[in-house]
């Protein structure tokens, strides 16, 4: 068990007579992660509303604000039991088998256009043995074939602009490896989460994104871009792309700021808690 | 109160040991429109199973066939009530106020790239007094705007590209018009149906696409291809765009053919039965 | 006959053993523009080779610098004659009648893909009478379509990618405007030049990229992005688009700094020379 | 020495009053290349202008046809004498040292997006030495990484799109060819021709496409798509790209057949004749 705690401070300058916000930022509550507290404070203090997705838990916080000034600050408490299981045992579900809401996620979708990338994906994959080790070789490939650069990428950058770019962030090397993925008919999705073992060398805490799989009837973590510590992932968001899981959705004339995101892991308080470390086995965190 | 037979026989040749289908033909069961009766027989008669995703509705009929010919052969008699409603009544709801599973429905996807066309949206649209006064001038729009080409477009083709190429079908016409409404934060999606209106001069019956957007607290139907009597449209799957909808998801070496589709309004036999007819009136079929 | 003294600064950092490039920053030499006057001067005092291509009249400044900082200054006194004549005079030519080394300008470029832009472009303009009145139209609706929006392009940005994003700079409405041009048979290119009559409030001058048109026998100027005298443009480069016409091609790896260019009328010294004006005939440049 | 006859047939209907046609389809008289004899008729006798461009030499035959049918026959006895030169003579030639008229075939074109494969090209062929290795390289990563399918690509195809996709026809494999090697700074361009050596298994003569690089002071040939016997190849246009060459440009209502082209090695009349054949030396057809 892996206690974190994680705070984010947002800011806007409102412009309109008013403007409406859909935010998802709220660290998710899942099987495997448990906010043990968290506190929301918004300046001027206007009345929200939260609510939760049933499916992927996804935290829609609404806010509609007046003109001027808006700040959001919010602090959560949060235990994340990774499940480690054997590689071995992540077998390929049939797709007889698969639960009715994995289906969604072996269509393409806006940022992982699977439909363009079949021939691609079968030429370049279709020597490996199906099932986790299929996986691997596309998220080291992706790894391997995309290069970091900050900035490099727009919000409009989808799997095959970065196929073609051959840079990106991690948003770019999540959705080139899920577009593989579905392409060979492995579902796969897309997660925002806060970034504990970030590498001190690429600045500050930050949002990071990373791919799920289904295998072994279970959601695993991958991460393409290798910028973290896969144990020390917080979960925000879970969707088709980056499209379902914006931070922020902004409706109106607004100027926001960049955000800042720190996170920590809690152990001094809590003798059980273990620090994010890192593993060879396969991670399960849904 | 329409009442109608719809129809549908599909044929493939499996060429692989096995292959995986996951169709979505069936006729959807919603508040407005009422499955009475259905038959489905499959060719070799293999097992099916049969599921509803709770909130789209869409109906999943999985089939694992064997090597060589597959045949299945569906009917279901249908009853459409579909709610006519005066246009003033559809104001734009709040976003504040727009219930938690509308909200995807504002986000681009995969044939519908509304973040790219967020600029283009507001300079040609800009002018409209919000409401279905705004969609009805996108739908018109966008009618005027295409150019009806059967086979004029694959099915990588995407709101962007109908925006240049200027020609499409039926699916291409909806995928443009959801991305503008998007774009401009009016929820929109899309919905396979069977056209029962269909203009004789375009060939026998075969699937339609069309539009809904959220407006006045309900989904209403648009049809800017314009080629259908919106309401004789039945309803089959309903999604983002038309990756959540395919008649067939195909997992495996196969060879498709034509699917053969026919549908009829059933009148003699139920006096209380009315014939889908012309109206000027905004429709609800949700 | 106006006559105008035209300077440019460029500055580099070379990081390898040695870079090549080649320029096109000088003024043209033309039946319309004559340089009366200009002078070179590379700092360290390196060779370089000079060479003009015998269609497009575009000067190549090739340059093999060593390691460390380049500087790069040029001034030019030019006197321009540009042809104004009376519109109803520019007459579409027809195919068999152009000269062979207008024919180029009928294809598509990189930038300007009037080969997906037919249908949209018989869409648009089918119902004006060819010729000038044709191009005129075509120019104000590019100038009123697209948006000027500082670096809101790259430089990979193309006619097709303006058409749906709907802003860029001056290289943007000239590589759309030709496109269309092209789409609907008239020959056109691309020019770079000097912008004598910017808008003070643009900032300072700068380059300026404007369209040529072939009707009535003759290349013509228009500037669809509307930021310029065109009596005031003094000609650089001439081609396809801007592939062609780079200020510089740079092979190594070099840092560039912002090029510093200026450019004003020169009279009092010569009192046959006249200021640039606005007119409403069409203006010859070449 | 090869000596060819080369003949091709086409057809067209004209549904307007007139329709122009700027055609390319004459075997190009080259320093490597002569034309023994040739015959051209068309039916109706309608005059036609042929006009030869200066420095790519592409023959422009235009033809003014009135309503109707349109049929042209042209027949061509055609010398080449292919220059073989050992592979380590190519050498990379210096920026510096291309001649004037080499420097458009750096840039990127219509079809060979090079401006958007720089980091591409650097990454997988970043470590070869530069020269004929690095060319050969490129051709034979193309030849693999593509797949012939015919039909499968579109007159719009460009590199990036079959650096995606993965497929296409000779035309694909020469953008895809010509898009690398420029992006490495590297002078490519575009040959159309008759192919003698075809693979009888692709069914008969037919149009092919080539690449020829600059190395060693003169342009070589290289075929990425390997479908053909390069000393069999009998050159009609050269150019950035397809854009520049085709077969024929079409400005009205035409209805066009599918052209007949046969090309066969005369060797009986000619006892100094040689059959094409394959070699392991580096062609130069320039």
């Amino acid at each position: 068990m892996v206690r974190m705690q994680y705070s984010i401070c947002l800011a806007y300058e409102i412009r309109d007579q008013a403007a409406d916000f859909i935010f998802n930022f709220h660290a998710a509550q899942t099987a495997r992660q448990t906010i043990v507290a968290e506190s929301l404070q918004l300046t001027p203090a206007i009345p929200t509303t939260l609510q939760t997705e049933p499916t992927l838990l996804n935290r829609h916080l609404r806010v509609r604000a007046p003109r001027g000034h808006l700040a959001i600050n919010y602090v959560a408490t949060v235990e994340m039991r990774h499940l480690l299981k054997p590689p071995q045992s992540l077998f390929e579900v049939r797709i007889a088998d698969l639960p009715l809401d994995v289906i969604p996620f072996l269509a393409p979708s806006r940022y992982c256009e699977s439909d363009r990338l079949m021939a691609f994906a079968r030429r370049e994959f279709g020597g490996y043995q199906r099932g986790y080790a299929l996986v691997l070789a596309i998220r080291d490939w992706v790894c391997r074939y995309v290069q970091f650069i900050p900035l490099s990428t727009s919000e409009q950058t989808s799997a095959v602009g970065t196929l073609v770019d051959r840079h990106g962030v991690c948003r770019d090397y999540a959705h080139l490896m899920i577009a593989l993925c579905r392409a060979l008919s492995i579902p796969a999705r897309f997660a925002t989460s806060v970034n504990y073992g970030a590498d001190p060398a690429l600045g500050p805490n930050d949002f990071h994104a990373f791919v799920e799989v289904y295998l072994g009837n279970q959601w695993n973590l991958l991460d393409p871009s290798n910028g973290s510590m896969p144990m020390g992932l917080l979960r925000i968001g879970t969707g088709r792309d980056a499209t379902e899981v914006p931070i922020a959705m902004i409706f109106g004339d607004v100027e926001p700021t960049r955000p800042r995101v720190e996170v920590q892991a809690l152990t001094s308080a809590e003798p059980k808690a273990d620090m994010p470390m890192a593993t060879d086995q396969a991670i399960c965190t849904w």
